[in-house]
């Protein structure tokens, strides 16, 4: 324990790197005082991985991911750095995902907020993007890659993940397979001791669980600790006991206050969620998201999810895809569930992921300020704003942003310094609202 | 070092099994004497690795994976037990590979070179097949799959990756772009102290190199135990101090004998290759193999490599593609480097794979005997027979046979108990003479 503890002490930085963007921080943690200059951070121009061997202080393993810049690499390397499992695309041609008759300039400007002028090249800077797909109709009007960043490669999703769990388990809900209503464990009875013995399927898709789960990582037995080793996203501390998968560590947690008064944003929730999926199916994640979406989107390219070291999928962080398949499938998400010539999700499900749940409960949990407004429903964020909005989003500026008014779908890939998305939240709001305003 | 020692103790029979199959084992170690029934060894009925999560007792990961027979499971999955690099298809559709117009039956009988008859069906089960692919003029007679295999699924393909390395080596020799006659050190500075200080590209190619390199297993100071976790393929015994990653360990192997002289089976002569590639092109070892084959050849799925604690790719072992991809690959060398519309390879580079190398120097290594008359040239095996085959061969059963003559390319996937190849050569001969004269 004494090594675990000197261990945390050292990677610190590292660590808090991580923790902030896997939750929603305090608003408090939102502006980090220092930013590196984003072209200070280019992995292409600092050399990093480059050569062969590439020299030690160019190095970048799990163990130094999250030093930054090393995760602008790390985010579209991923599998170069332990365990995956392919999403398979299918053996179809690819779905059109035809150019727009008139794009966008990278000179579109608008107000940043903040009383500054701003464009859609500048605000991509700013924002440590590394690569941009604005869909109109269905149609490329925007479509950027920085620092390196090809077509072909998969990006981390971090957080976005949790929506295309959410997803899968509102189509199975509407399908009967799962009962919405129903105690965790009546599907996993390995939680019957857990914070989830009396948590339903609802409150765990609306994180209104209360769950012991501190994600302070000043606090060295802070549950975030045992999440990270547990995904196998960073080694565990040496001569530690942390479990070292995810089905050892989540029976574990506990439960802390009441079900169904508060959100709170924690990952473990997502993964008793990506658990229930592979239980009540049969098949490992990776499959589902195959069958069930990818191979049906007529992806371009496979995409693929972190594993834990007992093979368990990362389904709360750990997918990882290109920017274009991505965009198909928010054009699909826009399009009530259908694309691709066939109806991959019911419309009863894109219908229930829009709705949102109740912005109060919402407004309950500390750093949401800035939020205002929103709510969580199903692993989605939903800003009940008068286009009827709904967003994915992850750490370090991950975006999918759905405006069903505007018949607009807005990717963003980015590897920003701060890891809460929080940090570009209003700049990004009025971005978004610009394109829509744009397009239409 | 005593608990290094303790470690090996352990893993003894995994370790052990590793080994062989990454060389040319003595004859005497050809045959076992106790070989698990085929139906026994099936992943599928054996539940390996399935559940959510799998039970203890049923879980394949890195350190048991050949602990037969994990590797059943392992061969067809390891992307999910460590660090890959993705060989891209590139984004054309896939080159046609289409049937022909009479297939081969299962009941294709033959002689089994012992006095018993055989067929097509039987000879994959005794050789623990995992997919077969049989392909005349270009066109598929057969295709199988076994053990839950699926088409899209690549498979490792152990040493065949050496020959993936000697085509690419060979093709920048045609170019001008390497000596073969050049010392190693030219290109590879860091290696002017070792083993290959004075040893030509060409030695290295042919594996004519002497170098201070036993393969034996039973003796755990054996390079073959550097060799493994060098490459990453198997953890490093906790409190070793071996190399973590092959360029760390290269530079320390030592010279043994004289160069030139004699035909001895080695790893790491390849992984001196596939660094030397990468040195001279400026490219990682999975773009190049991407850039100059995967997508030229019109492949249907990506390929990946196995990559090593420092983001180093396994160049002599660690490729894993396809059965369809690699008739693609085989149907280019049989069409002198033509496939899909464009030539690939020049034809001088596959003249020179298939002219082999001195039949005298090959049988000078031990446990050549029962392929008397080979040679082993460029990183290909060449059986110097009438109808001009060549072949790659990877442990448990890799094997791509090309047979100009007969117009034929045979690939077949295996995970057999016996790591050497030498298990099932004398019946693969009598398999593959079978083919020829079936399609002829």
């Amino acid at each position: 324990m004494r090594h675990f503890h000197r261990h945390l002490t050292r990677s610190f930085t590292a660590v808090a790197l991580a923790c902030t963007l896997l939750v929603a921080a305090p608003a408090s943690q939102a502006q980090a005082p220092q930013l590196p200059p984003p072209d200070a951070t280019n992995p292409v121009t600092l050399q990093l991985m480059q050569g062969f061997p590439p020299p030690p202080d160019k190095l970048v393993r799990l163990a130094n991911t999250l030093k930054y810049p090393n995760v602008r690499w790390a985010a579209q390397h991923l599998r170069e750095l332990g365990p995956t499992a392919t999403v398979w695309r299918g053996a179809a041609a690819p779905s059109a995902l035809p150019a727009a008759p008139r794009a966008l300039p990278d000179t579109l400007a608008f107000a940043d907020g903040k009383g500054a002028p701003t464009t859609l090249a500048d605000w991509q800077k700013a924002t440590y993007t590394d690569a941009l797909l604005v869909l109109h109709r269905g149609r490329v009007v925007y479509e950027r890659y920085h620092i390196g960043m090809q077509p072909q490669q998969p990006h981390v999703l971090w957080s976005m993940s949790k929506s295309l769990v959410g997803l899968l388990v509102t189509e199975l809900i509407q399908e009967g397979t799962i009962d919405a209503n129903a105690p965790i464990p009546r599907y996993l009875p390995e939680l019957a001791s857990s914070a989830w013995a009396d948590a339903t399927v609802q409150q765990t898709l609306d994180m209104t669980t209360g769950v012991k789960y501190a994600e302070n990582f000043a606090d060295p037995t802070s549950g975030v600790f045992q999440y990270l080793a547990a995904a196998g996203l960073q080694p565990a501390p040496p001569g530690s006991n942390l479990a070292k998968s995810m089905a050892e560590h989540l029976p574990t947690v506990q439960k802390e206050g009441e079900h169904g008064t508060a959100f709170a944003y924690k990952s473990v929730d997502s993964e008793v969620l990506g658990w229930l999926l592979q239980r009540v199916t049969g098949k490992s994640y990776a499959t589902l998201l195959s069958e069930r979406i990818w191979s049906r989107l007529g992806t371009q390219e496979d995409a693929y999810v972190f594993a834990d070291a007992n093979g368990g999928q990362a389904t709360s962080v750990g997918v990882n895809a290109t920017l274009r398949d991505l965009g198909r499938l928010g054009e699909m998400l826009r399009s009530n569930g259908r694309f691709n010539g066939q109806q991959i999700v019911s419309p009863a499900t894109i219908a229930e992921l829009r709705k949102g749940a109740d912005p109060a409960l919402f407004s309950k949990a500390p750093g949401t300020a800035m939020r205002a407004g929103y709510s969580y429903h199903n692993q989605w964020w939903v800003p009940h704003d008068a286009d009827g909005s709904f967003e994915a989003k992850g750490l370090m500026g991950q975006h999918i942003h759905i405006n069903p008014a505007a018949e607009l779908v807005v990717v963003k890939l980015s590897s920003h310094p701060v890891p809460n998305t929080a940090f570009t939240h209003a700049l990004d709001r009025q971005a978004f609202a610009a394109l829509a305003k744009a397009v239409r």
